[in-house]
């Protein structure tokens, strides 16, 4: 049984249809003082899958918390979290002193009500393993990484990809792997939230078709910056594919005036820019996951 | 040492100064994408106050997670939330099957996370003590009874006390008794969130200044079909007092616009109507608490 929220209702049920899982969704009702009241089919499966994507993360925590312990009493015994998007992943160290290591925390909250956890692309970087920063019994990630390229290659003639920064360095290099593509990694120098500069990589773009790769955008500075350099080192034509469309407002213009044709995303965030299902591969390791 | 946060600084630093505490405001960073950074003071004392009310609680449940968790790692010992308005106490039983009993959730997830918590009319009906919602060391309730009482036996003559509805009764009674006031409580007819009528009880109005108390107003459609009816029925005044001033939008102008004169309310939520400190009383709980 899948249980979702109806926000998300779209790639819920296209896990459910890929999974063969009986989907429900979750009643909510919201007070105006702010509070939530939530619902669940009266009698549950043992085995719950809950699909929650976590951008704007803090609301969706604790219907997450109402949710789980819920659950437990009306007959949930494994509770998997499937969140294509998953929150709090990048704060792994308390940079300043005194500050909260959000990564942890809510990791061990997660933890706390769910058994199994499914995502994609959590953008860790200090840790080596998602189990590291939520300790369950499964902690299954997925990269859109491949999804992605699929598509590039079908779309476009000998593609070169392109890193924005060096932290998309092993992820592009993933999706460049699968079906031999050329790709390099830009530098980033970050002065604020929505402060960036790159500088281009040392390599052969004029004539090329151009698709810079991430697995997350947010404000889409960092994109719009390597796609005027590559306009400027005579790209043929410039894409983008990321698998996390964490777009703020007036972040697709942004990257559109830089000059970016095309922009692709996975379904992990709904968004317009959505054309990569990731329900097939999140099917298969849920399958996975209970034939183990 | 008490910690503050910025939104609510001048609740939390009247407490300060009435129970003599260092107080320290938490950093929070909002990111766009809905994540918060929390940063502490990066020495703790043994026993930390957090002052945090919970109206529009989800957010701030979430910032107390990271607060508390962090909060250990840097010293503290002890941990007590002042919450002079606790959120979910009114969900405290399954209506319809399936229901998240929240009140009993959320507070078993504030008991998880601190050791003592004070607030002041938490609204609860079918448990008898704030400890059997929120499993704690201390659990303490203060009641705005008392000083919206002595304020307006020293504002009005001779105050008739109405409360607008069955369940303000005991509070009403409480407010009333403190100075031998006369009071009756009205029966109300609810239809959804937003709808309500009530009907008066069988008291003379006709002459008298009436005050509308209760512990929470927010909607103001209670409280101001109270007033068209005690406006019929021959009261001289009109003014309210409550002690959870959770106004929606428009809440004022509807309680003005059925002949409501002045609306007093405690500062256990920041609002305009303010005219009550709850610093005294909740210091002096403190001071108690720590003595024992």
């Amino acid at each position: 049984m899948l249980l979702y929220f109806q926000d998300q209702a779209g790639a819920a049920r296209a896990l459910a249809n890929a999974a063969g899982l009986a989907c429900h969704c979750v009643d909510v009702h919201r007070f105006p003082d702010g509070e939530v009241k939530l619902r669940l089919p009266h009698q549950l499966s043992a085995r719950v899958t809950v699909f929650r994507s976590l951008h704007h993360p803090n609301e969706k925590l604790v219907e997450l918390l109402l949710l789980a312990r819920t659950a437990r009493t009306l007959g949930a015994v494994h509770l998997t979290l499937v969140a294509p998007y998953l929150a709090y992943m990048r704060q792994d160290m308390a940079f300043m002193p005194g500050e909260a290591v959000s990564q942890r925390i809510i990791g061990a909250f997660l933890a706390s009500l769910f058994d199994a956890v499914i995502t994609v692309d959590p953008h860790l970087h200090r840790v080596a393993t998602l189990a590291e920063a939520m300790p369950m019994e499964h902690a299954i990630v997925l990269t859109g990484a491949a999804p992605l390229s699929d598509l590039v290659v079908k779309l476009k003639d000998r593609p070169l990809l392109i890193g924005p920064d060096e932290e998309s360095g092993q992820w592009v290099a993933l999706a460049a792997d699968r079906h031999g593509l050329d790709f390099a990694v830009c530098r980033k120098v970050r002065s604020g939230d929505r402060d960036v500069a790159v500088a281009l990589p040392d390599v052969q773009v004029s004539g090329r078709a151009v698709v810079i790769m991430d697995d997350v955008a947010s404000t889409g500075n960092t994109l719009a910056a390597a796609a005027r350099l590559l306009h400027s080192a005579g790209a043929v034509s410039i894409d983008a594919a990321v698998t996390h469309a964490l777009f703020d407002n007036g972040a697709i213009d942004t990257i559109r005036s830089a000059g970016v044709g095309q922009i692709w995303s996975t379904d992990c965030i709904a968004h317009a820019t959505n054309t990569v299902s990731m329900a097939p591969l999140i099917a298969q390791a849920l399958t996975e996951m209970f034939a183990n």
